[in-house]
């Protein structure tokens, strides 16, 4: 058996040291057209800022360990030509010495990623542009760095957070512009809305719902156009608006590729020629809710894939389940996950849904250091489904998004998170989980107990009668235009102060009191519904409509 | 509707809250033997150790909270004497005034909780010898700890460890004796064996599989005499050596309880008289895993009890699920963590299973901060069913053992360990998380590719050669007795000097490089087997082996 691994990181690696395990007599040969293979794509935003000290902790397997542990040939400085895969030969060129040479396989596995996008726009090829893919651009970004006092990153994708963050902390004033009106797009805008209060607090800058539409060299330093009329000046700009698959090699094979360029798969990771494999960034996945084919470049899928690949060339039977698009930044002091759909994915996909809020206390609060953290959770009306999830805080939220991720993956609805036993110390948890506390709010909505609506739904013009159950204090520091205050505490002796002929809308601080605010009403004869998250939610929505309308 | 209560904290008062939210109009009942309902028995520890700060930030629903928000009928200072399940009465005695009278109810909750045991030694009612349930016991604790220089702990179970830190915390040299030989006893031995050094590096004085005897009294100071023989002196003692159900109420009242003395309720919470409840503590529960009737005092299912009941009474279709023991302590840097079967309680049921050892760093090793972390999965070898895991270690662990309870929840298997799609980003996980390399491991285990045997296999006696696969600089700080040293790397060109006439055992630091070098081995035709969780588990096993003989 021999194989051929075109791409030496997450998912080529991980495919060709299984291989090894699974065959000690394969002939496998991994190609790889950088310096290195098996390196930390995902540290490189931290050896910029100097947060991971040295370059060798990237090389996480150094390329002579995988030729003594792993006897693979590997081939550093080959870029992979062209495959022919009537003769199942893939052309080879030396990039130090420029020779070409050709490579017969048995099987061929592509793992060459994604490339990073650079939108066409005047000086977007500049030298001072940088991209962040490789060993050599973070080697480059981190030279002009050091020299380099502002800087503007654009998009605000997780890469060009974690940059901006980077940048930040070699202490360089960055400005981050973004298209869409909210940091982190693949998130729910409202619930990133504290994400980018959080950013302005450590003195990022921020330009969103705008554009660069030029680059131009002003003396040493550089002018950055944008859209809206503004102009940004900088010493170095940091390109992160995405990534392409690099299918060149695929699309002039034939393979089938989907309407995005990513390679198409079937459950075993073959593409449309079965000998060939196709696996991480580069190919389009089902995504495991809903079906439908997404790109979803991660490292966790990428190398579970390889694995995958690997697998199905020795005869083991596999089956990829799909990508539920599990992600998490972090963002200073702030961590932002999710898993599943979101709710614009939802919208998008047409698919019924409903949501709430929470925003429970990380641990016990009577535990000293106990944070907010806010919890959406999206479900199927019908069967209690969970269809996504995303978390944001400062601490606990991995723990959380992953808890989510497992449930989604088991096909658990909001009654098994009512049930579900978590590990509870006071420094941990709460013995009411957060997770918990969602299934109990989502489960009580689906039943009917916990009739809600949600900011947007406050807009519609109706008639309704807004009750504040908060304290006066509360009430005092902030509250929605026209809310009349009644604390949860006396609404059973003022229930003659509510109308009975238009519907009551309840909120608190977190839902919680909301809602038991409503549990009165309802059981004396109104018709009431609670603020899902309460006013926390409320201003978050209206940052985040802010940010929209600017 | 007339609800009583019996026991106003986890299990008591969260029946009471959800009770009064789904029926505004019940009459419900409170009744609590204590000072204050709904306080953070969790907390007290903390409390006594000055690291919970003020006493109030214990009362977390103060009780005239629970008048004004749920309208409850709270009654403190107040036991439950006596019920007439007959009369459908219980028999109430006010504690300050002395008087009593009778509460009618149509539905009756129990939610008493366990005591702490008080072995029968000499001395165990003096006034200096402490045991930690309620806010009393907290403060009598806190005052003696303000003067204390020496303390010793009876019982090494979580709240004994608990105390431990926190006395220590207070700058009291503290010894803990403890029956079994290791601390932890619900975990198994060698994955506690870390604790115990950790315990040791605090300054905390361990004695194992040693009880205390008797306690004297000596000037100001007590004199505990152990049956070692051995003496230590302290100014107070503090017995944590388990609980014992409340169960005088339900055994007077003709309830059927368990073997151990557990009220038996079904999956309703209904006890034998279907119009009386019982929930938390006092319950014997079935072991989600096995089924078998166990007492799992824990605060997370006292909670969810007290909800189910609350729902039934209400009619809405509820089952509860049963315990899966999930539970997690911290012992000041470290976190241990369980879920599931432990290896002992499988044995002590007959139950087929088998168990890995990895030890996967956290987070991304190339990531600053990255610690060690130990995970003992327990699985069937059949259908890979997960029985049980325990997780030891410093950060992440919490987050591992909740991934694990989830799918121990969803009755998954390690195939579904090793797809888990969990967040990934440097700082929270790896690409491929321990959870996944636990199931990885598994998996080949299962399936044959991962041959292994377990630090307690290799003194059967059987001739077998031992191979050290690491580098000659950690096989020179030390190896296994007899194990000749030839580093994976070099393997393949070293085949000549490893024996063919005999089963060889291969092993590295942590169990990844041995099964390399398995592979190998066995597609050359040798019988070989990876020793799981490499020298890291043999150490573990060999101190936990130390204190069972010693
Ligand atoms: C800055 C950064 C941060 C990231 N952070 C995270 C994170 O926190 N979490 C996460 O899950 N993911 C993260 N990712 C994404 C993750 O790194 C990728 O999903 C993963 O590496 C994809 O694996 P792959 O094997 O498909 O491609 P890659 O790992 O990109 O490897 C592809 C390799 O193929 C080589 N190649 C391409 N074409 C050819 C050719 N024709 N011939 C020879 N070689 C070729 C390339 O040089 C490249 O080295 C990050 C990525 C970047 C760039
Ligand atoms: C120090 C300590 C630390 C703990 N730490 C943790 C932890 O970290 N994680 C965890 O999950 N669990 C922990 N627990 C266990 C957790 O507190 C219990 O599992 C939980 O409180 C049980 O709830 P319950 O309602 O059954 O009993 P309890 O919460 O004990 O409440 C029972 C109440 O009933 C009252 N009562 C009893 N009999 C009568 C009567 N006849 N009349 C009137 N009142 C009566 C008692 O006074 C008591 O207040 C800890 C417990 C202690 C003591
Ligand atoms: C490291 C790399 C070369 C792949 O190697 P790999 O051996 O497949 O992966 P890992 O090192 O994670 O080890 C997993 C293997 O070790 C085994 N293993 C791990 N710990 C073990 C233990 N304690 N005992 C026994 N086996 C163990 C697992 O079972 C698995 O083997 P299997 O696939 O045959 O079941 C590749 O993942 C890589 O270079 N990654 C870095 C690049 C990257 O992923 N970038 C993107 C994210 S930054
Ligand atoms: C607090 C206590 C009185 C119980 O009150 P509770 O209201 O049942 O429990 P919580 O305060 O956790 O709130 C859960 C309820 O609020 C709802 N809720 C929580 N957050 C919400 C939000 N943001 N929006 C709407 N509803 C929310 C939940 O749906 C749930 O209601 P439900 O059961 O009707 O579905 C009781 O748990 C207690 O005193 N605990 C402390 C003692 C203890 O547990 N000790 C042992 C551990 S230390």
């Amino acid at each position: 058996m021999k194989i051929v691994i075109v791409g030496a990181v997450a998912g080529g690696a991980s495919a060709a040291a299984r291989a090894r395990r699974l065959d000690e007599d394969a002939d496998i040969v991994l190609i790889e057209r950088g310096e290195a293979p098996s390196f930390a794509n995902c540290g490189l935003p931290y050896y910029v800022g100097g947060v991971i000290e040295t370059r060798d902790k990237l090389l996480v397997t150094p390329q002579q360990r995988l030729i003594d542990r792993y006897r693979l040939d590997v081939r550093t400085h080959t870029e992979a030509l062209r495959i022919d895969s009537q003769a199942k030969t893939v052309f080879l060129r030396d990039l130090q010495k420029g020779n070409e040479r050709s490579e017969s396989y048995d099987k061929l596995i592509l793992s060459p990623g994604a490339s990073p996008l650079r939108p066409p726009i005047p000086g977007v090829d500049l030298p001072q542009v940088y991209t962040l893919r490789d060993l050599g651009d973070a080697d480059r970004l981190s030279q002009a760095a050091s020299q380099a006092e502002q800087a503007v990153v654009i998009g605000a994708g997780f890469i060009g957070l974690e940059m901006t963050e980077n940048l930040v902390h070699r202490g360089i004033e960055t400005t981050v512009v973004e298209l869409a009106d909210q940091v982190l797009p693949p998130w729910d805008a409202e619930m990133v809305s504290s994400v980018t209060e959080h950013l302005r607090s450590k003195g990022v800058k921020l330009e969103l719902a705008d554009a660069a539409e030029s680059i131009v060299p002003v003396e040493n330093r550089l002018l950055i156009q944008l859209r809206s009329g503004k102009q940004l000046l900088a010493d170095l700009v940091v390109l992160s608006v995405g990534v392409r698959p690099e299918n060149k090699l695929a699309v002039e094979a034939g393979l089938e590729v989907g309407q995005r360029g990513g390679i198409k798969v079937n459950d075993q990771m073959q593409t449309s020629d079965p000998d060939i494999y196709a696996v991480g960034d580069v190919i389009e996945v089902q995504h495991f809710v809903d079906g439908a084919p997404v790109q979803i470049p991660l490292g966790g899928p990428a190398n579970r894939q390889g694995r995958l690949a690997a697998d199905h060339i020795f005869g083991r039977s596999t089956r990829f389940r799909g990508t539920q698009g599990t992600a998490i930044v972090g963002v200073f002091d702030m961590t932002v996950a999710m898993t599943g759909l979101s709710e614009k994915s939802l919208r998008a996909g047409g698919i019924a849904f409903e949501k709430i809020y929470v925003h429970p206390s990380h641990h016990a609060s009577y535990f000293p250091g106990a944070e907010q953290m806010s919890i959406k959770l999206l479900f199927a009306l019908q069967d209690g489904k969970i269809l996504g999830a995303q978390v944001v805080g400062r601490h606990g939220v991995d723990k959380r998004i992953d808890v989510f991720a497992v449930a989604i993956q088991a096909g658990m609805t909001v009654y098994d998170l009512e049930e579900m036993e978590l590990a509870y110390a006071p420094q941990y948890g709460s013995a009411k989980d957060p997770v918990n506390m969602a299934g109990f709010v989502a489960a009580g909505v689906i039943k009917g107990d916990q009739p809600i609506l949600h900011a947007s739904d406050l807009t519609d013009g109706s008639n309704r009668f807004l009750l504040d159950v908060r304290s006066p204090k509360e009430y005092s520091t902030g509250h929605i235009p026209g809310a009349v205050n009644i604390p949860v505490d006396e609404l059973r002796g003022r229930l003659s102060e509510i109308p009975r002929d238009c519907s009551v809308v309840t909120y608190c601080q977190v839902g919680q009191r909301g809602y038991l605010a409503t549990r009165v009403l309802a059981q004396k004869g109104y018709q009431v519904a609670n603020l899902s998250g309460g006013f926390t939610s409320y201003l978050a929505h209206a940052a985040a409509s802010k940010s929209r309308d600017a």
